[in-house]
Formats: structure tokens, C-alpha cells, sequence
């Protein structure tokens, strides 16, 4: 942060962000809109099949845009993607920003806090090299809304951002406090204690509490999963590893249709989309689940977020069967 | 907002905010950090002597920085300066802001609200010029921390600069809903409801309610000032208008003391000073009353805000009699 920001007149290049371009949240585009980056400054990379960053495409991009002038500073890991729960390969990524002195920010916003689960630890390999690490407790922590939060590895470089001091402010008394004044670390001056609810929740739950909760969500989308599989209603569209899961509606008539035309698979398509829109309309509409819709490779698809403490295997079940039913009755054999 | 934001190649010149340069409040220093317009983009306008902008120095300015190829594109009108409850002359600053094309902001963050006191009304003249207002119900409104709220006379502007989409977003159900989704209204996506608070509390007092109790603080500060000129140990610096009111230990010995050599005047200053910030620590630590210091040209004096609908007459009184006693005992005649 210099006393002209990105109005100074020896800037050279472009400050660039990197991420992910399946999946990618938009709170990253919200952030290089607020600091004035420009949305073009986050610079998509292609994901894999899985759903995760590309990590050669990843340094292969960041070598054409230095040779070209630009400035890259950040790469923005996912941790639980918002539609599949995808995690990047993180140790790589550590890697690469190491070797290019680049700041690695993990969106541990969905998925983070599953790095408690011993049993899901080699997924999270390299969390613990990142820069910083974004954290929704109002997701998966089950806090009240709202409540972000950002972890640093060093707070130093958050007060050399942040910190303004004004006469004012200043108190001369000694005190006992000997923790941060918070205004000094981030954007804001008069804050709510937010931490009170998520501190008096750790305590209710602590670490043992949590992990049965978390397991059981990804319990539940587990078992979603293996009812997807064994239906010919629905296609599995990625493997379940947190508690969100995609899939589609789409019988298997129209599934096995591999012999279709362009033309005429485009068609099914859109009417698959429409008719899985339609379905996620019908049983909000029926008061039986709230589930929206999202895209996965362009495609409308059904979205699950499994992150209520209080979801059982039996609402998976009575939620699936819904859906079976409604799809069943909005898209007749004779249709 | 553009694709590029400040990263523009065909961006031309610095885009410029003005304040004055009395008791401008950090707030906008900040602001301008996280659109990376660098400090040095607030530009400064010269006060006149009652802590208000002078308009003719901010008319100069914009036509100078204008004339350099510079982009001036807003003015921050102060709305009751932190100091003094200082009000800029909003209608000239408007009028200016017209001329120039300039974005009006008024910061009525401390004293917005007093503009519902008709026998205050002509002191906001022009207010409702303002494209945007800050206020800080959490403070002339007595509603819990934290609560900052922005006006803003065409709503579109800020969903142009804001709107995000996303697949996960988007609820494709109609609702009976018709009002505003905020999170593209601002920065933030999951939010809290804070505005409960403040429609309770703005139901429970009414606008009358509200009035006696503004004029209650309003009372409360006249009545300081009354003591302060009334009293041979302190000095007073400005007429009060709100509720915030600054003031300085300053025996009435020193303060005529207008045959000083400079050196003498900056010893004497400088102890003064050292003083004030020791009152203030005293009467905190005596647990009487939460005094803070401020500066004003420069000079360490005592400020009180009178911003909580308990305080009364009598409470100032207890005060100032201790301030008094407390700045007689740090401070003997034989000293």
C-alpha cells in the first residue's frame, strides 16, 4: 500500500490474482472490483476434470504474464468449491507461489474446517503453508449469520496495510490490554462482537463435538451420493468429499443417448435444464426442502448444501425421494 | 467501475476526493486505501477558523487539479466534524459540486441526525443535495454497536458498481419479496440483520422521542460550555452546535500569558499538553467519566461526547467539578 496506490506514476504492469475458472466465487471478482484491480485482473486458470486448478496451466500463465510486465501477486487456492466441494491441490500451489514469491490465499470459506477430520487430512496437505485462509464460521461452523473471517500467518502485515491513527483515538492510559486493537487490522473501526458467538460454540462443541457433526453432513451427502448412483433418475456428476454435492436430474433414456445428433442433444440439454430448474422450484414451492440450482460445465444442475447440523440420513432420503417423484410427475414417459 | 478499475491503460490523470483539512475523519483515508487511490488522492481544502471547509480554497483546488489533467470526482462535506460537531457549509459545497460534476458525500456519521431538530435545520441546508450521507446510528441514535448505514439518493448507482451474479445465486422461484437484494447494493454477500435494531429502536422513540432526547445532549453541551467559560481553569475553543464539545485545562495565568517570548509560549504549551492527557488519563482511571483527548491546532485538549441518552445536566456538572479538582491538584498555584 503506498501513498498512491495504484495512481502511482512508476507502476509498471498489471497487479494480477489467479483462481481457478471452474467454480470460482465471486467474492474474489467483489474483491478486485473494491480495490480497484479491475475484474480482468482475476485471471482464470483451467481446472482438471475434478474440478480443481490446473497447477501447470497455473505457472504457465504466471510465466507469460511476467514476460510480459505484468505484476502477479496472488493466487487464490479453493478449499471446498462452492458447488462441488472441490479442493485444490494445495501443496503444489504453496509451491509454485513460493517459487515466484507470490502471496497463496486459500478460500477455506466452504471447506477449511474439515482439516480437523484426521481421516480427510491428506486432502487438505499445504493448508498450512498458505498466507492466509478465508473461513466462513456461518457455514460449517453452524454459527448464526453472519460471521466472516480471515486467518494470517502474520498479523504484522495486515496492521502495515491497515493502520491509520488519528488524535482521537489515541489512548494514553495504560491498560491491561495487551492484544490488538482490531481496527488497526482491517477495514473496520466501530466492530460488533462477533467472536463471542463463535468462541462460546467451540466451547459448546469442541473439537470431538464438531468432528461427529462434520462427518455426519459429509455422511449425508455420502449417502445422496450412493442414492444418486443407484437411481436411473438422476446422474452423478463428481465424487462426494464435503457436504455439498451437484447432480443432475436426468433419466436414463436421455443419459444413454450418446448417439444423438449435436443438434438434438442440445435440445435434451436445455430441456434437462429447464426441467431441473423446474424441480428446484417444485419442492421449495411444496415446502419440503430448499434446494437451488447451479451450473456445472454450463449445464443447470441440482445443489445440494448439507451444512445443518440437524440434516439426517433420513432427510437425505425423504428429500431424494421428493425429487424422484416430482421429476417423475413433471416429466411424464409419454412427454 | 470498469473492467480494468484503476489498472486502465487509457486512464488519464488521478482521480481525487477533497476534505477539509480540519478533523477530516480517517474513515476517508481508509475508504480511499481500499480503492487503492492512494492517501494522497485526499486532497486536503484549508478550514476556516470555525473547523468548517473553506469553499472558495476547494473551488481553487478542483479548478488547479483540473487544469493539470487530473480527475477530481468528489467532495466529503463533514455532517458534525469528531472534534467540534463542526457542519461545512453543505448548500455552497453542493453548488460547487453541480459546477464541477462531483459526487456530493456528506459525512453525517456524528451529526446527520440533528437535522430532525427544526430550530437546528438551517445549519443543513443543502443536506438533501447530498448524493450519499454516512450515518452512524450507533451513535447519535443510541443504537448498539455496530451499525453504519449509507444513504444514497439513486440506489442504481450503487447496484451498477456492486451487482455480482452467480449460477448458485440466482432463485429462478418468484417470491413475494419486491424489495432490494442487497448484496448488490454493497460489498458484503451474507449479512447480518442489523437493521432490526435500528427500526425497533426508531419505533420505540419516535421522532419526538428522538428530538428531546438530541436536545437533552445538545443541553448537556451548552451547559459544558457555560461552566468552561464561567471557569478561570479552563479555556474555551469553539461555540457548541451538537453534542461533542472540546475544551482545554488551561488557568487563566497561562492563558493570558500573551507576553511570552515564542519559546516560553511553547514551553508553556507543550506542559499544557502533557496536562490535558494527564487529566483525561486520571479522571478514566478514577473511574468518574471516559474522557479522551484530541488535538485542534495542534494542542492536546480534553473532548467529550455526549452521545448516550443517559447523560444529564447533573452529570456534567460531576464532570467538570472533577476535572477541575483533578487539573487544581495535578497542577498547584506553587508549582
Amino acid at each position: 500500500m503506498t501513498v498512491d496506490g495504484l495512481q502511482s506514476e512508476t507502476r509498471t504492469g498489471k497487479y494480477l490474482v489467479y483462481m481457478a475458472d471452474h467454480e470460482g466465487h465471486i467474492s474474489i471478482e467483489r474483491a478486485a472490483d473494491l480495490l480497484n484491480l479491475g475484474r480482468r485482473a482475476v485471471r482464470r486458470v483451467p481446472s482438471r476434470k475434478d474440478f480443481t486448478m490446473d497447477p501447470e496451466a497455473l505457472e504457465t500463465m504466471i510465466r507469460a504474464d511476467l514476460a510480459r510486465g505484468d505484476q502477479p501477486f496472488c493466487v487464490v487456492a479453493q478449499v471446498g468449491s462452492i458447488n462441488t466441494g472441490a479442493i485444490d491441490r494445495l501443496d503444489v500451489i504453496a509451491d509454485i507461489c513460493e517459487r515466484n514469491g507470490l502471496w497463496f490465499h486459500a478460500d477455506g470459506a466452504c471447506g477449511a474446517v474439515g482439516a480437523m477430520l484426521p481421516e480427510k487430512m491428506e486432502m487438505y496437505k499445504g493448508l498450512d503453508r498458505a498466507n492466509s485462509v478465508t473461513l466462513d464460521p456461518h457455514k460449517w461452523l453452524f454459527i448464526p449469520y453472519e460471521c466472516g473471517c480471515l486467518l494470517v500467518r502474520e498479523p504484522e502485515q495486515l496492521r502495515r496495510a491497515f493502520s491509520l491513527s488519528a488524535p482521537y483515538l489515541r489512548g494514553a492510559l495504560p491498560t491491561e490490554y495487551t492484544g490488538l486493537d482490531y481496527f488497526e487490522y482491517g477495514p473496520e473501526m466501530s466492530r460488533g462482537f462477533r467472536a463471542l458467538k463463535v468462541w462460546m460454540t467451540l466451547r459448546h462443541y469442541g473439537v470431538e463435538g464438531y468432528r461427529k457433526l462434520l462427518r455426519q453432513g459429509i455422511r449425508c451427502a455420502e449417502h445422496l451420493d450412493e442414492r444418486v448412483r443407484a437411481s436411473v433418475d438422476f446422474e452423478r456428476l463428481h465424487k462426494p468429499n464435503l457436504y455439498i454435492y451437484s447432480f443432475r436430474y436426468a433419466p436414463t433414456a436421455d443419459q444413454k443417448a450418446t448417439q444423438l445428433s449435436d443438434q438434438d442433444r442440445a435440445r435434451v440439454d436445455a430441456r434437462l435444464d429447464r426441467l431441473n430448474q423446474h424441480i428446484a422450484d417444485e419442492i421449495q414451492a411444496r415446502g419440503i426442502a430448499f434446494i437451488m440450482t447451479t451450473k456445472i460445465h454450463g449445464r443447470t444442475v441440482l445443489r445440494m448444501s448439507i451444512c445443518s447440523h440437524r440434516t439426517t440420513l433420513a432427510d437425505i432420503d425423504a428429500v431424494f425421494d421428493a425429487l424422484t417423484q416430482i421429476g417423475r410427475e413433471l416429466y411424464p414417459e409419454e412427454d
